[in-house]
């Protein structure tokens, strides 16, 4: 049993990690913090938790000052500029880091601060990062596992984005084929339940408001475009340019994101629909997480609800010689939580699902 | 008090008409009819009229043999190929027709019987129908009142489907201020709630299935995107191609569509976010249901659900010169029923807004 | 055209007000006021306004200051407490007020005071507040509506709680008739949607926390409980005790409650369904606003959203002596802004139903 | 691992059954029958089990022809009259039988016969079968288990409803005690989420005339009272009689039972809140699945949905002396599919909770 911690588990991303990692056979979690609730039992701030574990929340501190002999892993679900803080102290003192903010993402200093608006406290260990996305980046990931295993070395490893983890796995096939010309734009239409807007009651999480309504928002100015822009640019080998545009919609769980690209002309020659989807099956036929579906079928989101899975769709129109493809997660799923035990799975060189198959919600 | 009926008054659209009109301050609903539910009371079918009218559903024919000294128009609230064989027996009587169905939207019957899959059995009426989209063709819907006036001729109007309303609506002021290259596709993704799926009881509108989900359908197929194609072409003087990929999420009533339009270079040099909006805000000005964001601001359909109000946002990103642009409107409403006495209300030279303006669901 | 304001304008029952007034044809709304969102246009704070008023939020204080030269009657949309401070200064003024707030309901100030946990500061206007439940108190609702035209006296009206309101009218014909013995306790279990619970965000109204999920609050501690019994026992010339048990469920707008009531066994040998049907359909026969369902039929608050209508179901249980019945109300319609103008229109002697019998929402 | 099957897979309460046996460490599900989909993979039928099972719905005939040599164990998810065909083939057969149809909850034919309306066609089974309710007759599940363990017999266990299940839950302390005269009735109210009425689309599931709705149903007919009255009067000693009034809300999963129980004037006089509680509070607490508030709060269902928890709250209200309690759950959960499984643990001598502890959704 590895020892971890959950760094802001009041929050509804770090509440789900409690959740996935009490019920995980190879991890014991030995802490859950919170500066706000610090001292009250987790069963108080999520009823849920009665009778799960008698875990009371502590102060962020008292996780930061445990060292490697007590906790090997620490989840950090803070607000990004939190992360970046946090970070450092745990690696110095060789315990491993899963950040779910924002703060590692980005490889590049100067696009962090343009659209996070702050300096960058930690650059030194943005190389040290990984992005956490195990059908991207495994390879980069399990070397994280081998320095862990072999050498001692504390990884850190920056968890994707919700809209960034549906938008790549719906986009992946085709920009690592390399099916579009250069100058085209990746169009994402991204639609999230409100579990994604965080735990604070405000005039977008309150019920009446929301309910029975939906709309886009953070139209051209949402801080996931430059991750997805990044990942896939990394994929492509040159800069994939997108216009990312997401919604909101009445459920508590789920995120689907739908990306429409224009292929060339001279791949929409050679192409049809069955070509474009055995592509993608081919590219996830391995995956345990990532489900293709049949042929004509679209991803819904009630079908992944508090799992890790990704359902993927895909579909060719060519007389506008589009691939429209669409992926559905759990945006607190597959979209935070469920995939950073997927990495902690891979750092601890476990089972890739271990703890994770059994989860969903059926209905 | 002009005469009207509601044929297919048993499905959600129909219904809804009934409750328009039933409020209505110049028509006097005469009939309501539907064959599955014939000789029931409106009020059994659905509760929500106790009390608010004593009419009881008859048989389609009873509406069909009415005359013009009887009825002045009827509102066709029934599936495609019924449209088209009932306007043309309620015509001959003098009857106006105001079509819900999709049976005269589309001009060219080689379109319709692709996209339908079926000939159309009424094609000499194509031409004669026009196609009821007020802000678009507001001339010559007022020329089909002023034949009703002054020569007793019956009207046909072809009602828009409720996806192409909302895009049309999100598109118009920049195809028809010609800002893309003819040979750019416009990308729409749009989302509905579940009552355009319509009353049936089926897997689609299983409330444990489609509650807490969402996801595309239809992607590359829906029947919409021909009559969008239309629409948007007739306005540029050119064909125009567009992607329409529509989603279904869960709840009863509205619609968001997301037009994303690449300008041409030349014009994208010289516009910025400013001109963009002011070009929306200019053009929906005099729009009586069309109500234009403040900058910054994008539409939520709960804003406008239960009434015939249309609210458009709009968003330009310079970096890939794409115009980003959101209409909400109640699928049922501005996208069917509400807009149909909107037409009514032209056809009658009445008070465009009589009997619409009041309405809408605050919450 | 009689000049109204609605003080508090910017919470739901008082936005829902200002939605009925403005499409009224026999009241002009000259004012809303907001404290909080003083300055701002109405249709800022609820998108839904957008091109239905150019109405701004003006201070409580600009509304206090009119005089009955410029103003008729005043809703007060405001907390308890805040009423009884508001009322005297309008009607002082000769300014009719229709109170939502809790202030005027309780006949006894030691019963306020032990609910509200506040003395009363304008205890003499108790006595002539009237009850605005038209079907209980219509006599002494046209008594003021009487003295207003005959005398310039302004009125002032308590208007109902939204559990009180349904409560009360599906137990009213039982109570009338005294089919009870005294000591036996009504059992009142009610269910209302999230916009009872106000528009500030909170963790009740957090969407996620609210969504797919339901339960009991206020149980033994509800302040509409004494309100119900109030009428209850004023209705059976004798003190009605009852047990009131409200929960909250995942929907806007909506509420029902449901009562068991156990007959004396004399009355209970000699009744059956069918006669407790009748007893409930003549009582409620002439109400233009309450609907007594078809025998066997049980009412849903989805039938009367929006509006202002109740619906009533009633069964027997011969095993038990128990009649259940169960009314439905929009929380914000009859439960509050509707019935406030159902309450108006008989203080201005218009027909108690205009500008109400439109309403509502189908689906 | 021992061998189980699931005969109706297809609906919600089978196919949650076979969420959680996939997932079960202890169990191998071997079958899955439907016949209405056999030959349809499971993962076609509920794209949810993509990627988690290979399995292939079969005929129900596939299951009733295994022996005891291949399988230990059968779920029977079907409708009543059903449950009472299959068992008695299977326990020949020497597999072990856990019937969630109502077929053998009754304990008298007479009863079964006029609430279900057909005559019963396995009586001699009736006695042999044990109302799957452990914290009620974990004893008598105990005895069978050891009869099965000892002498290889199959056993019979009647799964409760859901309702029961809830309502017994929160009755049972206060029965239990004999705090009330033997004449009062026990006032039941309760809630349930839509998937309580099955996968099948029809009115009651049709999402837009669900949704936005709630109200009574089968009041004074429902089909879960006697077996409610069953429980209770087994407990008591003596009959209980109830007014048991069920409600349908809009959510897929939750349900919660409020019910109100009038206690004896001596009881009362000498009883307290802190006192109701700790009765309650003593009762569960060796329970490992019935998790009792903090004195002061009420169940909400959202914090059990997914599982097999039941969270219980408890209020007194010494003015009318009663005792309102009220019980949430996942009404195919712990009402249904996990508390099946709890019963399979047991009946094969696990750990009560194995496969269960961890399921459960967050939000």
């Amino acid at each position: 049993m590895y020892r971890v911690a959950v760094i802001g588990a009041a929050g509804f991303a770090g509440a789900e990690a409690v959740r996935l990692l009490l019920a995980h056979p190879c991890f014991e979690l030995v802490a859950a913090s919170s500066d706000g609730d610090a001292g009250k039992p987790l069963a108080e701030a999520y009823p849920f938790f009665s009778g799960r574990t008698e875990l009371t929340f502590v102060p962020h501190q008292t996780v930061l000052d445990y060292d490697s002999a007590s906790l090997d892993l620490a989840f950090l679900a803070v607000p990004h500029t939190v992360g970046m803080q946090m970070a450092p102290l745990l690696l110095k003192r060789g315990i491993s880091v899963i950040d779910l903010s924002a703060d590692f993402r980005l490889h590049e200093t100067g696009i962090y601060e343009m659209w996070y608006g702050t300096p960058h406290v930690a650059p030194e260990l943005i190389e040290r990062a990984v992005y956490g996305m195990p059908e991207v980046y495994r390879t980069a990931l399990a070397v994280l596992a081998q320095k862990r295993a072999e050498h001692g070395e504390a990884a850190l490893v920056a968890n994707p984005g919700c809209y960034p983890t549906a938008s790549v796995l719906a986009a992946l096939p085709v920009v690592k084929a390399g099916l579009m010309d250069a100058q085209e734009i990746l169009v994402i239409n991204a639609i999230s339940g409100v579990s994604g807007a965080g735990k604070a009651p405000t005039a977008t999480t309150q019920f009446c408001l929301a309910n029975e309504s939906l709309g886009a928002y953070g139209v051209t100015t949402h801080r996931h475009t430059p991750e997805i822009a990044q990942t896939l640019s990394q994929v492509a080998g040159h800069k994939i340019a997108l216009q990312f545009t997401p919604h909101l919609a009445p459920l508590n769980r789920g995120m689907v994101a739908t990306v429409t690209m224009r292929l060339s002309e001279a791949t929409a020659e050679r192409t049809d629909a069955q070509s474009i989807w055995q592509l993608y099956a081919t590219a996830y036929e391995n995956e345990p997480f990532v489900q293709m579906l049949p042929q004509g079928l679209m991803p819904k989101s009630g079908n992944v609800k508090y799992g890790n899975y990704a359902h993927v769709g895909v579909a060719w129109d060519a007389s506008t010689r589009m691939v429209v493809a669409s992926c559905a997660i759990d945006n607190l799923g597959k979209g935070a939580a469920a995939q950073a035990v997927q990495c902690a799975n891979i750092l601890f060189s476990l089972n890739e699902t271990e703890g994770l198959a059994g989860e969903g919600g059926l209905l």
